[in-house]
């Protein structure tokens, strides 16, 4: 594990081996790649598919990280934030009716309303809640994005701090940041000549190489090496996430259901582009992997497959599971016309 | 171009080299591949990239040939369809209005209704249209589902066989199996040994190489050397996609937008998972391209930047294509964070 400045320069175009099929008939009709690391919280990769040194943009993936200043700085237990809410700065949520009111909660903690996120706004992702509120007349607001969570966490750092709350997504934002401090302290890189990206919700994000990323996982698994306050911090996350699987995510999606079944042996995360990481504390281990096209798809059936690789679904967790390792396609007469599964070429079970 | 009975054992796990780029802030976000090739009408492949032999399922791309048998057995004329509604029959629209109508019109003059489609019902794509009728308390029916057109072709040419509607997408339906064989004659396969797979919409759909794929829309640029009656109706279905663009897709969907940037130089026609398919009258040429992961915004792109390769967009029409060429990725701010492009490795523009 390097601690060098990244390089933009990684070769990048390499045929990353982490190989997905999208079937139809028993025929492969479509094909995912992607690279991946498991890493130990020691920094020692364990085991890696492809190009595990490219800068790769966290985005959503990271919101554990995002959020740490605020529980580590003491603005989360200043808020009266619950666990609920903690979870929520975590998030990259449905916008359905429970994640709204929690992030109004927030919000109504700090003093401050919907109109001081900087996020934008869009309609829920499920279709269900979306026709819903045409259905009763109503628009989106900046509560439905996916990331208000992560939002008003980053207001209630900035409240914390006593800096402005306006442009808190800025880039030399105090709220940045600290964040930006915690993602090179945690993953181990120096981001001080990297630029970063802009994120969906207008948040930077700055590349950092997937081995990295994993590490940084692997170190919210087990904290023990890590400053005591930033080690507590992220013990209070992962309590948060594991009581509140529902707010990490929501109804039907992955992050969500496959913690549900899982328990506290796997805090996921999934970020736009097809990254997903996952934090395995009973192992230690962090992982991090990203789908090349940036497919949700192949993501979650890579993350699924990995999870079934390292032994974290048990025999008797198999039947839940199912539905994630090898997810059937419907056609719109609900009729099963193919599946999506992990290749043969790299699991061995 | 083999003619022989196609082989489901390609190599197919190689790494294709049509490689679409999305970035961020500059950095190689994402990457898509893909293989593509240019047959011309003789059959000759005049460049190609990738595994063009591969069995590859044409999905909506093939509408054109699956409308074919409808006009060219006198179905469409008996029915009396209008070229926009010939032009729908070849479609994957929008949902909007004025595609729903015109299916109604076509079901009408049938003597048939909705419920005589076995397409199923989905919502219409554009999020406009479904708010708008969600808004209304409306639900959507088969007429929105974007193989509608498609459907109402099959119905018309079972009544002309005099033949029972029901039924119409199984596979030993009289109506599939002359489309079956329009697709075998035209585009110089043997599918008498392949199975299909069942689309979306529950219509049969045969996996054939690519490169048969570009050769049959070939020969939709340049029917010459096909019967009499074949070439005919090859000739009605494009007078009628090249005056009805929107019934082709819908607004601000590549194939309408771009065919209307073209005119009669391209009918141009997008499938699932990735599939694209282009026929090129002035050039005697048929483009079949798939992007290896199924996305369509890989798929546009690999589209555009082949036309352009081609030569058949002009200079002056280089800025109305510059948002299919090089489409540029925005956030929930509607700012401008990345961009969409194909990689200099195959392109020489």
């Amino acid at each position: 594990m390097s601690q060098d400045a990244i390089s933009l320069s990684s070769s990048g175009d390499a045929a990353n081996p982490l190989t997905v099929e999208v079937t139809r008939n028993g025929v492969v009709e479509s094909r995912h790649r992607g690279y991946a690391a498991i890493v130990d919280f020691t920094g020692k990769v364990q085991e890696s598919w492809g190009d595990i040194k490219r800068p790769t943009f966290p985005r959503s993936a990271i919101k554990a990280v995002q959020a740490l200043p605020m529980v580590e700085s003491g603005a989360a237990e200043a808020a009266g934030f619950t666990d609920a809410e903690v979870a929520l700065a975590c998030s990259s949520h449905n916008g359905e009716v429970g994640h709204t009111e929690t992030t109004l909660s927030m919000l109504t903690k700090l003093g401050l309303t919907e109109a001081d996120l900087e996020c934008g706004s869009h309609w829920p992702y499920r279709e269900e809640d979306a026709h819903r509120m045409a259905r009763a007349g109503e628009e989106p607001n900046q509560l439905h994005n996916n990331c208000s969570g992560k939002h008003a966490g980053m207001l209630a750092l900035a409240k914390h701090l006593g800096v402005p709350t306006k442009g808190y997504v800025n880039q030399t934002h105090a709220v940045q940041q600290r964040i930006v401090g915690a993602m090179e302290q945690l993953c181990a890189v120096d981001l001080s000549d990297v630029a970063p990206g802009i994120d969906g919700c207008s948040a930077p994000n700055w590349p950092i190489p997937l081995e990295n990323l994993a590490y940084g996982f692997a170190r919210i698994a087990e904290p023990k090496d890590l400053p005591e306050a930033r080690a507590k911090a992220i013990e209070r996350i992962k309590a948060s996430v594991f009581a509140n699987p529902f707010m990490v995510a929501g109804t039907g999606r992955f992050c969500t259901e496959v913690m549900k079944i899982l328990g506290d042996k796997a805090f996921i995360k999934t970020g736009a582009e097809g990254v997903f990481c996952a934090s395995l504390p009973a192992y230690g281990l962090g992982v991090a992997l990203k789908c090349d096209d940036g497919a949700t798809r192949g993501s979650e059936t890579m993350m699924a497959a990995l999870l079934r690789q390292i032994g974290v679904i048990d025999e008797d967790q198999m039947a839940a599971m199912g539905p994630w390792l090898n997810p059937s396609l419907k056609n719109r007469a609900d009729r099963v016309v193919g599946d999506i599964r992990a290749a043969k070429s790299w699991i061995s079970f």
